[in-house]
């Protein structure tokens, strides 16, 4: 056997206690599969005072993690930190710039700086491994990148965030609001006590960018992503939805056709018959469309110890293998600057909620504005059974481009015997 | 870009055809990810005449496979023939001799001779891949040996057969009988005229025998394999396995535990909200449990032109970028006779089908069998609504070892007032 891989986390938080873990009690069959021995040698964090459960006596202990990871007595940096810049991004450059493999579960850091990551990497020829990063213990970079590299992708999509997974779910069993469910989150744990990167779909759509560059080989581009988080979701949404036969989502889309790449981040009514429709709670699944294997699924826990360390682990005894795929697949040069899709170019189908005055000819100027757009309405469904002031009125539309359907949206917006700001969200009827 | 990697394609049926169109069609994508081309220098069938519907004029034309096999001009060779022997085992053999790696997606040839060319490949420090032998386009093999390589597996199970998925699905959707739908599945080309490798579980039972290799390290071993097909279940069964919210699947099962390795092939009851429920009609989806990733799923066609030629050429991907991994994740000498456990000491819920006469006292004897085995029954159906002779009765049992269920089916089954040979399906709660 050759000789150990010898490697240094930094951040000891709940990810890297679990990557201690994991190579402290499957150190012997992850030898046996990566061809050697991978030996922690060295750790990092904040607090060495801390009790974190795990025994840490045996490795060299640095207050500066990018000393560690400039150590010549490590071959490979485990990231663990966090965040898009500060100390992340410092250690990351100084692992690669001394030539040591990085592996990392940061998508912020490489859905802003990947490229610039990966072009370093390259030119010092050392691997960046990123799996845990997207989708947590789904091998999901792998499944792209190294399963269907015959492929040309078409479509990758999915639940990439497992706290909005949960509040969903928790509304749709429960019938609370967001903000009921939220408040549970944060006191179970499940949420941040600043909950917007997950909430307002920043932390999906980070996931995002960087499938689109491992399917498509598309040049990172963060801000081309349209962003909705879930704040708006109301459980008359989710109501309605369960009786049209759909569930309420947070997807993560990219799309890459004739047309150009699209990228969005919505909350989206899935058919229940759809297989994301059926991933509750904590876990992901995505979606890939390739053109000779046509539509696979992958499905597992999002986040966690157990399961982001099981990624970390599996890219490092990709390292370890001395595999040198490039970070996104391709080489970074060969990455392409996709044409993004104009928002109001998508032709889906909507749902739309409505509240409104009791009165007459509410519904008439409501259909209207959609057929001034020519919108056609699939359901309408209008039940006197609203609470504090005006009832509900819940339609869904044939497919449309969005640009009609936002036009017609507007006009609807501005009626006097509308109440609300309309809530519009896409519909995946497949 | 290093000089390309070149092929031979032996068999030019479906599959052979596909990765035929996938190189020529996506040969630029697939030349980014591998690092270099791949090119088809050679291929090999049994009739030169036959018009495929590509272009093969480029290529050198082979009789003799095995002689193409030897070809130095040639650096892999992709075995598309299948069968466990004759001119498919001869191709391997010779390819591994000649130093070639070899890109295989024949179950049989790896369930019955797998061990055998794995220590040859490792002599020869050649690789074989094998993706494609299960699950069709769904990277299975890869994600267990990459992808969950920190992990000690526990469980690999799921559905692995497309043919008998077929066949279960529209037996569930007609409310047809089982001959029927086979007729029709021959007729439109779905089964092959003797459908035995499908239907009576054996294709399903070489993939899990090599599932089991990757997942726990355990030596090839067909026979320890307990198979049961289709062909015994019956529209009464798909009925009432519905009105008690399951869907019947051909599960193939591997499980690892203390008490050794469980291997089984068989038709079960899978609860409504369990993931594969959901897969239906020609779709494979297996489940993988790790002991830190928890429960992983993958989703895709298990077979066709397009998904496995998918899947041999993400194989020839993973070859040109020079991985080595072994082929059954850890080398050949370090895999491990697992210990099979007993088909007796199973403990499941089963399902019970019985065909009685319609008089006093049958149902006494029957629960007093099942009572003596200290067996609990959790549902019982009787209806008279039977046809020709006899009424069916249905019952599911809570948790039981299996062999006590044998015994009380043994002593129910020679009741004279009990018409059919009891069918006992296991029952997937979870």
């Amino acid at each position: 056997m050759s000789k150990a891989l010898r490697i240094g986390v930094a951040g000891l938080g709940t990810v890297g206690r679990g990557v201690v873990k994991v190579l402290q009690q499957n150190g012997d069959v992850i030898a046996a599969r990566a061809g050697r021995r991978i030996e922690i040698v060295a750790v990092s964090a904040r607090h060495r005072s801390n009790d974190r459960g795990v025994d840490l006596s045996s490795y060299r202990w640095y207050d500066d993690a990018a000393a560690m990871a400039a150590d010549p007595g490590i071959d490979a940096v485990v990231e663990l930190i966090g965040g898009a810049d500060g100390a992340a991004r410092r250690i990351a450059e100084t692992a690669l710039q001394n030539g040591k493999a990085l592996v990392t579960a940061n998508k912020a850091l490489i859905a802003h700086h990947g490229m610039a990551l990966a072009a370093l990497a390259e030119e010092k020829k050392v691997p960046i491994r990123l799996d845990a990063a997207v989708a947590g213990g789904i091998p999901i970079i792998k499944a792209i990148s190294d399963g269907l590299a015959a492929n040309r992708c078409t479509a990758v999509f999915g639940i990439l965030n497992g706290t909005c997974n949960y509040i969903l779910t928790q509304m749709e069993q429960t019938g609370r609001s967001f903000a009921d469910i939220l408040a549970d989150a944060q006191r179970l744990g499940y949420a941040e006590a600043d909950p917007s990167f997950d909430v307002d779909g920043i932390d999906a759509a980070h996931k995002l960018a960087i499938l689109s560059a491992v399917a498509f080989g598309a040049r990172l581009s963060f801000s081309a992503i349209s962003i909705t988080g879930i704040r708006d979701v109301t459980p008359v949404d989710m109501k309605y939805a369960d009786e049209f036969g759909y569930r309420i989502k947070l997807l993560g889309i990219a799309r890459h056709s004739a047309a150009g790449l699209e990228q969005r981040v919505e909350p989206c009514l899935v058919r229940k018959s759809n297989p994301l429709a059926a991933v509750g709670d904590v876990f992901n699944a995505v979606v890939v469309e390739g053109d000779f294997v046509g539509r696979t699924v992958y499905e597992g826990r999002g986040a966690g110890e157990g399961p982001t360390a099981s990624a970390v682990v599996a890219d490092l005894v990709d390292v370890a293998r001395g595999n040198r795929t490039p970070v996104f697949s391709i080489p970074v040069r060969q990455l392409t600057a996709l044409q993004a899709v104009a928002r109001g170019a998508l032709v889906a189908s909507f749902y739309l909620h409505l509240r409104v005055l009791d009165e007459p000819g509410v519904i008439a100027a409501i259909s209207e504005s959609l057929r001034d757009q020519e919108i056609s309405i699939e359901n309408l469904v209008q039940r006197g059974e609203a609470s504090g002031g005006g009832i509900d009125v819940i339609l869904t539309t044939h497919e449309t481009r969005e640009d009609k359907l936002i036009t017609a949206v507007d006009k609807i917006s501005k009626l006097r015997t509308v109440l609300n700001r309309p809530v519009a969200m896409r519909m995946i009827r497949a």
